[in-house]
């Protein structure tokens, strides 16, 4: 009989902002129970917020080590299906790794590691592994985005001429590390973030909606980066001018430093036809543009959209749906190749970003801090894709 | 130790829609799970709907008749904590007078009941069993109502002068009922659904919202209600003036036959200071404005937001919530009750519509076709209320 | 060879707001020049405000008397083609008999008269004198709500089933007539304003555009009109209930007590195919809807639009034009029939609002009156008209 | 005694549409009125031109020569006082110069001149000549804008971080220069334009519209402009990082092959307390954006924006002001310095662009161009100003 599967988390304790939008869209369709968690490197931490969560305390770890190593020795109708990892940047490589090879599929949040030879390394592993990895760029799985890149494919914009892509927030406005804000704390700490700030954390978002909805991908860029907090490690802002192959033309537009900005995420795709235009804020409509003849406003929900965005729809259009569904539809099409993993069936591809994208996106911030840093000028983007979207 | 709620449902099979909303609102936070349930009238339906569910055979039952007897029969430590009632209108007294009589809780979709002389039938019995009686009216679960509501009790409208609210769809303005559409073969006949139809459906939420958020009362009002859809047998469009106690004017619009509307519920409370404007489609801003001043644009997620705002309220702001969170808080508040009850403890006033506001909501919705029907004037709204809501 | 047309004024001086805008939107084509005045029943000032125009002093009068008398005394190619009313409305009726019985044309602003009784009498003295009359009911010239009106006519709605029209603003929130400022003193007079306050003053441009958009004709109508602030002594808000001849059903809302609402008339008309949406604050789009179907943005100037739309048009799309064009438009179009009476051609049907509208109008206002304060029922509407605009 | 003004124009004839707003934007006022032109190369077209304006055939001109000649030799109380070149753009220098030199002020449209090279000698030319010289970048002419301005300021932003500017088209998203339309025909034409086809044209208003309000000046810039349509000898699009002196980042983006964008003309500006955000398209509204407060609107007309801003207004707020009336900002400006020179006062500082922006301006287009098509890289802007703005 078909069953629930179960997830195990590593990392999203009191405090932490992304666990609970992880659990909350794991579970949202009654697919998924939670029911193991190494939630802190605290132990105590950990037990507290499995208790909060209202689990087993025999299944709640004090490390991921030996949650790993527990959930391993387990007989298979207990064990989790797969590990959700919602720490630190800088501690997604050795968790991914530990429970890769004690045989577990993994969700990681994004960006996929610490640097881009990490994220090589872990292609390798998960390639190896034979075990499903899913990368949670959330931002793909809402379905008016669906719906856009299903435009693109159709030529419903002729051809891709420009993109402009933005991701502005304004929390980073000031100097919030010293005050001891956690998500502050480890976001603009080079040793747990990464070479990159502000691109790293949201930039690298920006990219990947744009290469979903277009396919595109970068042949160079040249990119600005500045840190405007003084006492800020990392940069806080970016701008990029990208050449896709192809010939079409980028802007990306990234920002902690911009007042009033909330998770202002806008991309505008120009094509030789018509344009599309998509704001994550305002998530469930998706304007169409032409040269000459009227706009038109599609909005989720309704039956003339295409398959993919209805497949990946749960209301009546006007109800609106938002941020937890769409990060539950990655939860959704990972599930699926979840299933198939566990059940012993070959893994299909679906529709949710993998490792193959989390080595592009971390090429990407390696090469705009390349730009921006050392050069200062235009370079170009390093050859490191065999990307699964394109074979979807 | 805490543990989960046990939900049951009635109703909400495969076809329907609001079950399954309510099924993702109350299991959202991981409070609540579903573990048993009659899905329809139809034993086979209600088991393949259970098996769709993942739920335990033994707890899926072919009527609710039986699903009341045999839970009532379970050890306190196995049965259901409450019910939740999603079925047509007409059936939801008799479902909640069964589990009431049998000692449960209960959670109920609006319109309360199919009359206003069941409403107060069942508000006896409400008050009698002691138990927990919520009604979904789930608009006023946005967390940027509940701001609202706050922002008019604490004055900062000033005297309020003015209230325009209006829900509008487009999904009846064809004789939708004649193809067998589940939704609108219920809804249009008055067997099932009660005197009104989308005064009934829709503009009984515009009402609630209305009062909700102002706390004002009617004093009489003048209704028009038409059926522009030949072959309708109930009205599809209603236009609503109304005097509240106290001097406030009001509009009320409904319509189910507006082409291109969806769920576009909309309010506008103008005061002798400010004014305010909230839209259900776009959930997350609540402009205020002022006369001779700029107008502000508040946004879920804020901590410049009241206390009960920022009370339910999930996920940082930009990042959309939307119609499921605002579902979710009616379950959230009405679990905080049940968990008293269950508990033996003192049942608190918590944040939740009641069984007061469907005996309100009905005699709304029969003073209203009153008007426009029988009398074609004005009518004074009649004495049915001991407002829960007042007393919070 | 082809001149420009003379105009005079009567009413504008210093002060006025009204004056200023006709002068914008007469001369804005280059096609009229103010050329004579009597800005002011005070001599003085309507001296100085003829200097500040850089007028001729001659032409500068003491009173509407005398330049009737002295203009009508000048020869042919001296005098004024025609003069504009913009004085308050109980002065409408006395300068437009005397300038009609001098033989000239008028425009004149709205509402057209006192009271319908005077409307009356007006329309029998523009038939007999054969000059035009035109009305500014402004708000019909916006190219986009022409657009509307062609849609509408070409049947792309489907019958119209119901109007939602409301015209709201803030500035009479306060008792500002008791601070002297001169606006707000004689529109909340009732000697010089009329029966009505807000519905006379606005709602009667709702009602205007419903009318200019759909063509239909009120049957009967229920209206709420209240005064709001203590001590005025007209209403600041109404609104109405309307049942069209034909079946459509409409709501009218009118305020002058909204906080925050600056000029904001919208208008929603919903037929069995689709609606249509227009907001006089943002005037250059157009959205029309549908069930089922994507929303269309239309905007002015694009080649897609009706004649009408594209003849009233002066800038290429997304140059905003505003409040004056609309305004010129209808001074244009009174000025080809000015031009063909001038000229001593028969005078043609062009796209104003004319004396017919103008009786409809009162007829719109005292029905109004008399169903909110005297009767509080619905009430039949009078038959008064002919509208001219059904012959175009 | 005070008297309008008057104007002669040099372009603007039938099929021109620059010409036309220049008229309804000079003439707004009833402060100036066109007496001359030479509205075309062509003399016939120049004559009929003049007839449709309705002008006196003798001031009427077969070539901007015989104008400037002819007016020069008419007494002083007929002569034009200034003259208005909206001609292409190579032939603004030879315009200017010929009427600067027989003594007339000069309004002029914008780029300023084909080259940079032509710019810095029209510079010393009007110098020399004493005579006023407006450059109508007109969307420095909202009174949005000007509010944007004085709040930059005043500190009200803080220390200005970040500039994104966008003016996007989609009118030559199609080789429409083929088909012998007229402004696409000179506009895309490097022999009249000058070297820069999208970023002469609109790309240096936003430059504009950006230095405006904030008054900072580039350091350096990055940019990547592209021919998309195949045939075409000018770039069709352009995006450009940029510097500015103390620190501040921008990105400038312009198009005119952009889908379904007409005059999108955008600019948000972020500094270290707040954001602000404006749209040509939307040009009554400003939006100020704060870090942790709500956001503002603010909104034309009202009494509590800045002198500047109420001092180019014209209408109450809600009645939509648009293009026109910014563009008769400018003039109105330029008019007060026309005034004083005619008079033989000094002339003093008013709020209009000036020859100095002119000479800025080109250098931005060369620069750009000189980034994009032979360097590819970052490179330092040239010394060019001594702008007149930070004089007022």
């Amino acid at each position: 009989m078909r069953r629930k599967l179960r997830m195990g988390m590593v990392g999203g304790g009191r405090d932490a902002f992304i666990g609970a939008v992880h659990r909350h869209a794991a579970t949202l369709d009654g697919e998924i129970e939670l029911i193991a968690g190494a939630f802190s490197a605290d132990p105590k931490k950990s037990r507290l917020s499995g208790r909060d969560l209202l689990l087993d305390p025999a299944r709640v770890y004090g490390s991921y080590v030996e949650m790993a190593a527990s959930e391993a020795a387990l007989p298979n109708d207990k064990r989790i299906d797969f590990v959700s990892i919602v720490t630190p940047n800088h501690m997604h490589f050795p968790v991914a790794e530990i429970f890769l090879k004690a045989g577990f599929n993994v969700v990681c949040d994004k960006p996929m590691t610490y640097s881009l030879a990490e994220a090589r390394k872990l292609r390798t592993l998960v390639k190896r592994s034979g075990k499903v990895f899913a990368l949670t760029h959330n931002y793909t799985g809402y379905p008016m985005v669906k719906e856009g890149r299903e435009l693109v494919k159709k030529g419903r914009l002729g051809e891709i001429r420009k993109i402009v892509v933005e991701y502005s927030q304004d929390w980073l406005s000031t100097l919030l590390e010293s005050t001891g804000q956690k998500q502050a704390d480890w976001r603009t700490d080079p040793k747990r973030s990464g070479v990159a700030g502000c691109i790293g954390d949201i930039g690298s978002h920006a990219e990947n909606l744009a290469r979903y909805m277009t396919g595109l991908r970068i042949d160079s860029l040249c990119s600005d980066l500045t840190t405007f907090v003084p006492g800020r490690k990392l940069d806080d802002d970016g701008n990029i001018l990208i050449r896709y192959k192809g010939g079409a033309r980028g802007v990306l537009i990234a920002s902690q430093i911009s007042p009033g900005e909330e998770n202002n995420l806008v991309i505008r795709i120009h094509g030789s036809k018509a344009g599309l235009e998509w704001s994550q804020q305002n998530p469930e409509t998706l304007i169409i543009k032409y040269a000459g003849a009227p706009a038109k406003i599609l909005r989720r929900g309704h039956g003339y959209l295409g398959k993919t965005a209805n497949g990946n729809t749960r209301l009546p259009p006007g109800h609106p749906e938002g941020f937890i569904e769409g990060f539950a539809n990655i939860y959704k099409e990972a599930a699926k190749a979840i299933r198939e993993e566990v059940g012993g069936r070959k893994v299909k591809a679906h529709d949710y970003p993998d490792v193959e994208d989390g080595v592009y996106g971390m090429a990407f911030i390696e090469t705009t801090v390349k730009s921006s840093t050392a050069k200062q000028k235009w370079i170009k983007f390093p050859r490191v894709w065999n990307l699964s979207q394109n074979r979807r």
